[in-house]
């Protein structure tokens, strides 16, 4: 048995914004040697999160306006009310909108590659940026 | 260490379609001769996810009521729109409901059975059919 | 390759409440002498989930309220209607909440020690209480 552990380190420049960590899933899946197992992303954070999806401009922009929808600004969120919460908090939002992703998301790795459909990719979805983030990557396998 | 790679191949028949694939899974755990580990089950798709859930027939009609209500048919998706994206394309809804939904799932298997509770199935959700579809299972452990 | 299984039991008091299962996860790590590789908990219930995001009250209020707000109740579900299920059932909402989360979630073990972030923590999402209610773990690694 092989464990292969790696921190994936990543610069967010807006408020909401998906980047595409599919490659470097690959590139760290063939450094760790391992050929058959599992791969396991995992954000380190409360307010960015993983999810497989497809990766396409159009697409993108409808997921955010989806999650614009369906969890509102400007309503009164106990989190951003200093009533109910220590200061300097103003992200409820992308807290609740971190419930429709996953904090990790794991990927079969059969014969040294990550098995991905055509259509998937790995994806960090940062709700409250921009930030540093950190996703740590756990391959278990031989 | 063992390690069992198998793909399960589902055909659906409509739009929006559960399909209960929770035997599928035990015999491929039987068939794998693991008896303690972990079993991965993912869809290679972006428009058919997994969940557990309880498989009774109600229940499915109100989740698919649910995600007609969250993602509404009908609004301007840009992923549907010849101005954003390459042609052929109307599933912006399919995409945006598989956000609910789980591109993988591990179950833990003991003794040989993949440990579920009482009312859980794993089920294959289908939410741009009729399609061909394919769901890896990678089972790794003893 | 060392694998080690253990359920965790708890009680829930409310209909709808947050238990955070941070330290009973990292007691179980640290019991099982496994120092690298993957935690796996897994609800065996189709109304109580898991998540891992931030442990703050009015955070999870604010959840709580998203949770009732996305999935209303008093809307003619066919899982509470005689018409449509056995009898005794009423709990479709707690259903359809229970989308938004996971039924399982893995944590990476490194050195030891499950490895979050400084603000995450696992979370069972009861959704159905007061019930009793078995998180099964399942530690692989070495």
């Amino acid at each position: 048995m092989k464990i292969h552990h790696e921190t994936l380190s990543i610069r967010t420049e807006v408020k909401q914004q998906m980047i595409n960590v599919t490659k470097r899933v690959a590139a760290t899946v063939e450094a760790s040697g391992i050929r058959n197992g599992f791969a396991g992303l995992f954000s380190q954070h409360t307010t960015a999160m993983l999810l497989v999806n497809e990766w396409q401009d159009a697409l993108l922009d409808d997921i955010s306006e989806f999650l614009n929808r369906v969890v509102q600004d400007g309503l009164p969120y106990k989190h951003n009310s200093p009533l109910y919460s220590d200061c300097d908090r103003s992200n409820a939002t992308s807290h609740l909108r971190s419930l429709l992703f996953n904090n990790g998301v794991m990927v079969p790795i059969v014969d040294g590659q990550p098995v991905l459909g055509r259509f998937q990719s790995v994806i960090l979805a940062e709700l409250d940026g921009p930030r540093d983030r950190e996703v740590k990557v756990q391959i278990l396998g031989e």
